[in-house]
C-alpha cells in the first residue's frame, strides 16, 4: 500500500480546511456485478478491507469471490436487498465498515440513503446528501446550473403542473420538446413531442410513467435537439477546495437512451467546445459544493452546448477516463470519503490525457427477441486480453447469469494512440471474446456492426444514430 | 484498420532511402504460446491475415483458435516443428504469407533461418541476417560495441582457446570472472569463477556445456560484477534511418539467470545513467545498422554501466515498455518489415513515458519440487482484470498444458502512476488470478513473496537477490 494514504488505518492525512480525516480500514460495498468487483479491487490495492453485501442470486459472483468478507443482505429482489437501506445499514455496521460504497444504480443517488448512512455513523462514498437532493431534482438542478452561468436548454423553470400551464410553457419553449420526470434518470420516462396535438396526451403519459418509475409524478419540459451528441465531463472534487475536470466522454451511441459505446476524447469535438464544457462542469461543482466523483452531462450540437443533468456517482463508463488519464477514480472517491485531498496525480494541471479510449458494454441480450435480457449458465467465458485491453466483468466460465438484474455482462475498454487504432483494437477484442451457454446471446454482433459503420467511423453520428439504423435494432 | 499503413495490401507507403515498401497481407507466425497469440492480435488490428504454424501438442492453444488460418508444421518435438526451418518455410509458402514472424526463442535469433526466409522470398520479421550473425556471436558483439564507444566489461577480446591462454587472460582481467559461451544466450552455460584454482576446471566444464547447448564450444571471459542490476534498453529502428530508444527495463529479479519480474523505468536508476544507456543503445543500433525491434542489455552497478549483449527479437517482457509508452511494438516490427518508417507515435522526441509498468511471469512450476515444470489440464483459469491490468496468455479454462515446452503460462502486466501503486496493483492482480487443475502449481506465491519483500520494495535488490533468498528457491 502507498505511504501517506489517508484511507489507511493509522496513516490519516492531517485535515485541511474542509472535513477532517477519517480512518477507513473497511469499506462495505452496497452493490453487485462488475462495479462491486471494481470497488473490491481498488480497496485491495489500497490495503483496505472490503465487505460485499450480496443477494441470494449473487452468492457465487466474482465480486463475492474476491471480497475479503461477505454478508448476505437479502433475496434476489432488489427491493429487499440492494434497494433496501435497513438491510444494508445493518450488514455494514455488523461488518465493521466505516464507509459504504454505493456503486451506480440502486441506492447510489438516493439522498435519503446517504442521510441514513450518516445517521448511523457510516461515511457514504458520494457527495453531501443535501447536494445530492438538489441535483437529483432535475428541474432544480437545471435552475441551479443556469444561475451558475452554465447554458441550459430553453425549458420550464421547474416542474409544470396542469394542462393549461403545460400548453403555455410549450408555446414559449417551442417544438420539438421533451417531457422529463423531475425525479428521473437513466433515460426512463422521457417523451418527445413534435406536434402540438401530441402535447397533452404525452404529458399525461409522462406523469403516469414518472409516478410508476420514480414514485413522483412531477415533470418538466425542455427544448429538444434532434440529433445532438451526448458529451459528459468527469469531475473530481475534495473537501479542501480541490476540484478537477478529467476531460469528456462522448456517449452518443445509445439504443433507446441506453448507452452502448463510450469514448474519450469526444470524436470531432472542437477543442474550444471541450474547454468550455470542462469550465461549465467546474463552475457547477463550485456553485453547489460538489465533492467526490461526478459527471456533468451535456448535449452538444455544433458549437452549441446545453447542460442536461449531473450524475452524483461513479459511472458505468468511468474506465474510459481512467484509460486516458491514468487515474483510478475509485481510489480518488475513497480518498475524498476519508477526508483526504485528491491525489497528486489528480491535482489540476498535472493531468495530460493521452490517446483515445473506448468502452463497449457487452450485454446478455437476445437481438432476435427485441434485445430482452438472457439468463443462464456460461459454459464458456474467455475475455480478450493483450495490449491496451481492459475487461471489467463479474462473470466467469461456469457462472450462471441470474435473471433478476440488468443485462450488463462485461465492459471491454481499449486504448489506442488515435481513434482509428482504438476502434480497430476494440473490434479485435470483441472478436476474441468467447462467450457461450445455452440460450445466452450478447450484444457483441451489434457492437461490431457499429464499430464498422462508416458514419460512426467518421464521427458523424448523434444520439439518434442507432435508433435510426433499423438494421441494428 | 488505419489508413496509410504500409503493411495493408494496396496501401504501401512510398519507399524512402532504405528498403522499398513490401505489401504484407499475410503473416506466418512461426512460434507458439502467448507470443503467437500476441502477433495474431496485432495482425488482426492492422487488417493483416495471420496464419499460425503449430505442432501437434498445440492444436488447441488460444493462438491456434484466434488465428485466421492454421497449418500443422510437425510433432511436439521442437526439432521437428518450431525449430525445423524446412517445415516452417514450406508451411509459410503454402499459406500465402509474405512475411514470417519468429516470436522469441526457437528460430528467432538464428541468422541461417533468416537467410532461408529471404532465399524463399519471405520477409523475416527481424534485423538483417548479417547483423544477426554479428550480434549473435557474443564475443564479436562485445568487440563491435566497444568500438562504437559503448562501455564493456574487461574481458577477452573474442573467444579464448587453450588452457594457457585462459590463464593468461584471467590474470589480465582479474577475479571474479565469468565464462560464457560465444554462441550462448538465455543464461545457459555460464560459469562464475571466484578462485584461481577453479579456473581451468570451470573452463573445461563451460566448453562442454557450450558444445552441448549450442553446438559450438567457443567461450569467452568477462569480469564479473557480484551484485549488479540487469537493465536493458528497448530500441526500434527502420530502414529509413529512423531509430529510437524507448526507455529501459530493469530485469534484476531472476532465478538462476531466468527473469521473473521486469519493470520500467528502472527503479532507483539515476536519470543520468538512464540517459547514457539510451545513448549507448542508439550508438549500437547505428554502428551495426540494426533494424526492427531489439534489446540492448547492460549491467549497472552504481554509476557504472557495461554492455552484455543484444537480443535481436521481440522480448518476453516487451509489454512493460508498451504500457509506459503507449506503443504497440509488434505493430512497429511489422511496419519496419514492410519497409515503412516507424509510426509517428514512435518517432523520436514524441515519446513521453508515463508512470511505472511491471510484468510478472506466471510459470507452471512446482515450488516444492525444485520448480520443475508442471503439465496437465486447467480446470480453472480466470485471469485478473480491472484497471491497468493486462494479461497475455495462451491458456484458458479446459486447456491442457503440454509437457513439451517452457513453463510460461501467463504474463501479468500492470501499470500505475508510481512504483508503489503499480506493485500494490500487481499483488492484487496475482491474488485474483484463479488457476487450478490436478498437479498444476504456479510461481504466483513466489512472485507475491518478492512483491512484499522489503529489499525489493526499496529497490535495493540486484540480480543476485532471488538466489540469495534461500526461502524463495
Amino acid at each position: 500500500m502507498s505511504a501517506g494514504e489517508a484511507t489507511v488505518p493509522g496513516a490519516a492525512v492531517p485535515g485541511g480546511s474542509g472535513a477532517g480525516p477519517r480512518a477507513i480500514d473497511t469499506v462495505f460495498v452496497a452493490n453487485r456485478g462488475e462495479i462491486a468487483l471494481r470497488v473490491v479491487r481498488t480497496c485491495r490495492e489500497m490495503g483496505i478491507r472490503s465487505v460485499v453485501g450480496y443477494s441470494t442470486a449473487d452468492s457465487d459472483s466474482a465480486a463475492v469471490r474476491a471480497a475479503d468478507d461477505i454478508v448476505r443482505i437479502g433475496p434476489a429482489a432488489g427491493k429487499r436487498s440492494y434497494n433496501y437501506p435497513p438491510a444494508i445499514i445493518e450488514a455494514a455496521l455488523r461488518s465493521g465498515a466505516q464507509a459504504v460504497h454505493p456503486g451506480y444504480g440502486f441506492l447510489s443517488e438516493d439522498p435519503d440513503f446517504a442521510e441514513i448512512c450518516a445517521a448511523n455513523g457510516l461515511v457514504f462514498v458520494g457527495p453531501d446528501p443535501g447536494v445530492m437532493a438538489k441535483l437529483g431534482d432535475k428541474a432544480l438542478a437545471r435552475a441551479l446550473m443556469a444561475a451558475a452561468g452554465v447554458p441550459v436548454l430553453p425549458g420550464s423553470d421547474g416542474p409544470v403542473q396542469g394542462e393549461r400551464s403545460v400548453a403555455d410553457e410549450a408555446g414559449r419553449i417551442g417544438l420539438p420538446l421533451i417531457i422529463k420526470a423531475a425525479a428521473g434518470g437513466g433515460g426512463r420516462g422521457m417523451t418527445v413531442v413534435r406536434h402540438r396535438d401530441d402535447l397533452l396526451p404525452a404529458y399525461r403519459q409522462a406523469r403516469a410513467a414518472a409516478r410508476e418509475f420514480f414514485g413522483d409524478d412531477r415533470v418538466y419540459l425542455e427544448r429538444y435537439w434532434e440529433r445532438p451528441r451526448h458529451v459528459e465531463v468527469q469531475v473530481l472534487a475534495d473537501s479542501h477546495g480541490g476540484a478537477v475536470a478529467l476531460g469528456e466522454r462522448d456517449c452518443s451511441v445509445q439504443r433507446r437512451h441506453q448507452k452502448l459505446i463510450e469514448e474519450s476524447p469526444g470524436p470531432g469535438l472542437p477543442a474550444d467546445v471541450a474547454r468550455r464544457l470542462a469550465e461549465y462542469a467546474l463552475s457547477g461543482v463550485r456553485s453547489v459544493g460538489y465533492t467526490g466523483a461526478g459527471t456533468f452531462e451535456f448535449l452538444v450540437s455544433g458549437d452549441d452546448v446545453a447542460f442536461i443533468e449531473v450524475n452524483c456517482r461513479i459511472q458505468v463508463e468511468h474506465p474510459v477516463t481512467e484509460m486516458v488519464t491514468g487515474m483510478d477514480l475509485v481510489r480518488e472517491q475513497l480518498r475524498v470519503a476519508a477526508g483526504a485531498p485528491l491525489s497528486v496525480e489528480a491535482a489540476a494541471g498535472r493531468i495530460a490525457p493521452r490517446g483515445v479510449a473506448v468502452e463497449c458494454r457487452v450485454n446478455a441480450e437476445d437481438p432476435d427477441r427485441g434485445f430482452i435480457p438472457c439468463a443462464g449458465r456460461l459454459t464458456e467465458f474467455t475475455p480478450p486480453g493483450g495490449p491496451f485491453v481492459r475487461v471489467d466483468t463479474h462473470a466467469y466460465a461456469g457462472w450462471s447469469i441470474p435473471p433478476d438484474y440488468d443485462s450488463l455482462l462485461a465492459k471491454v475498454i481499449v486504448w489506442g494512440p488515435d481513434r482509428e487504432q482504438a476502434l480497430d483494437r476494440m473490434d479485435r477484442a470483441l472478436a476474441e471474446f468467447a462467450i457461450g451457454g445455452p440460450g445466452v446471446h450478447t450484444t457483441i454482433p451489434l457492437l461490431r456492426s457499429v464499430l464498422r459503420d462508416p458514419l460512426f467511423r467518421a464521427a458523424g453520428h448523434s444520439t439518434a444514430f442507432l435508433d435510426e439504423r433499423r438494421s441494428y435494432a
